[in-house]
């Protein structure tokens, strides 16, 4: 995977100018990457609740003031209509387009929630030795939604959405220890092992994503996903809902040791 | 410190029977206690978000539905109404009154809060073999408004508050990581060490609570409080709050370990 090491500012200021348009994988290394999920301040409530009654797939870094598009928390400066290299907008629960500047759509009643993403505990898992598939291979994770279901809150409910990586029962441990470091992206695995025990029919067939390839003693292990508030918002059908595109994600100016609870 | 290791839910009962009205400390071993803010819809959105933006001192645990006063998550069947020995009222940021039972106070309007407590970590700090002076003398802990600005959230905005805990130099390290694995009840300290760097002027004067004693080689250290968010909501003088009476927690059906983070 190609590296960019410069820092998020300026990768962000070419993705604004559309210099780089691809997916944000190896982009900003060692900074936070984020879910966007952006609704009308009329359902931003209920976003909020969920994602407290569901902080293991829904854990919220940032909620900008209502209107506005720059995550002061995060990175300040940064515009979050611009600073995202590929956008996905949803119209009563249904893809209505994919564009590369949100400006358009903008709205000031509109609030954006950052989430923490993946990318983050995948690093924790790397820099612990772990080796994992589909970084090796340059494929994408591979997701199903559960039979496990997230709180509802007001309008929203659904199944929890988990990403599976196998990891060799040697070093079982060390993963659930190094993600748990960091609630802030999704923290330790949901389940380990028997997938069926959270509806999972058949390993070999995500609903999301690629396959993964298991070498002999490697055991699969589900953490909860940043697709779950994307697939729970959807079924609940807001009016308008603008997201990043998948893979595409936005670049804070956190270090990813910046989630790490200890 | 008497020390009753009933289950909640039956120290629950005897509170809203009025058989238990003192303070918590020491009631429902083990279990998580939960600091309570009770808020009007109109308020309870900036409140949110002021929580996501302000972890340490906020850190949120469970959020009623709008009207209800039953906390689903953490203590399914109590009554936030009557489960909590002492209440407090305010009307536009002035107490207006102290009850044993809030119901003649709720509204269908309302929405309830439940934080995080310094219990839990004094639970872990105790368990790691740290003394803590306050909970030895049966006093109550120190504490300080702060020069720490609290990220604003619409409405709500003010200083960070933080409770002091002297700890002997040596057992820093271990205060620190013990702590900091409980990110649901204000994580690890703010601040280590020269009170004056964060606006406190005289460690003998606590803005409430009672002064600690330093042995010789004890260091300050400093944690996010829950009496923030009452302060800062306060000073924002929402037309109604209810908040339970300092020391008079909300005890939930959750142990202490679930709350860790690893």
């Amino acid at each position: 995977m190609p590296i960019d090491t410069r820092h998020p500012r300026e990768i962000r200021a070419d993705i604004r100018r559309g210099k780089l348009a691809g997916i944000t994988a190896g982009l900003g290394q060692n900074f936070v990457q984020a879910n966007l999920a952006v609704l009308p301040r009329d359902w931003a409530y209920d976003f909020l609740v969920f994602c407290q009654r569901n902080p293991r797939p829904c854990p919220l870094l940032e909620v900008t003031d209502v209107g506005s598009a720059e995550p002061v928390g995060v990175a300040p400066g940064a515009d979050l209509r611009t600073d995202i290299p590929k956008y996905r907008i949803y119209k009563d629960g249904a893809l209505a387009d994919e564009v590369t500047d949100a400006t358009p759509y903008w709205r000031d009643d509109l609030v954006a929630f950052l989430l923490g993403c993946s990318f983050t505990f995948e690093w924790a898992l790397l820099e612990a030795g772990i080796r994992l598939w589909h970084v090796e291979q340059g494929r994408n994770v591979a997701m199903w939604r559960t039979s496990i279901a997230c709180r509802p809150a007001g309008r929203l409910h659904g199944p929890m959405v988990v990403s599976m990586r196998p990891i060799a029962a040697a070093e079982l441990s060390k993963a659930v220890t190094a993600s748990a470091r960091f609630p802030g992206a999704h923290g330790a695995p949901v389940h380990v092992g028997d997938p069926a025990a959270i509806g999972i029919a058949d390993l070999a067939r995500p609903d999301w994503g690629d396959p993964q390839e298991f070498r002999p003693g490697d055991v699969p292990v589900f953490w909860a996903c940043g697709v779950t508030p994307q697939a729970v918002a959807l079924a609940s059908k807001p009016p308008f809902m603008l997201t990043h595109s998948p893979g595409h994600m936005f670049i804070t100016d956190l270090p990813n040791s910046a989630l790490a609870a200890i």
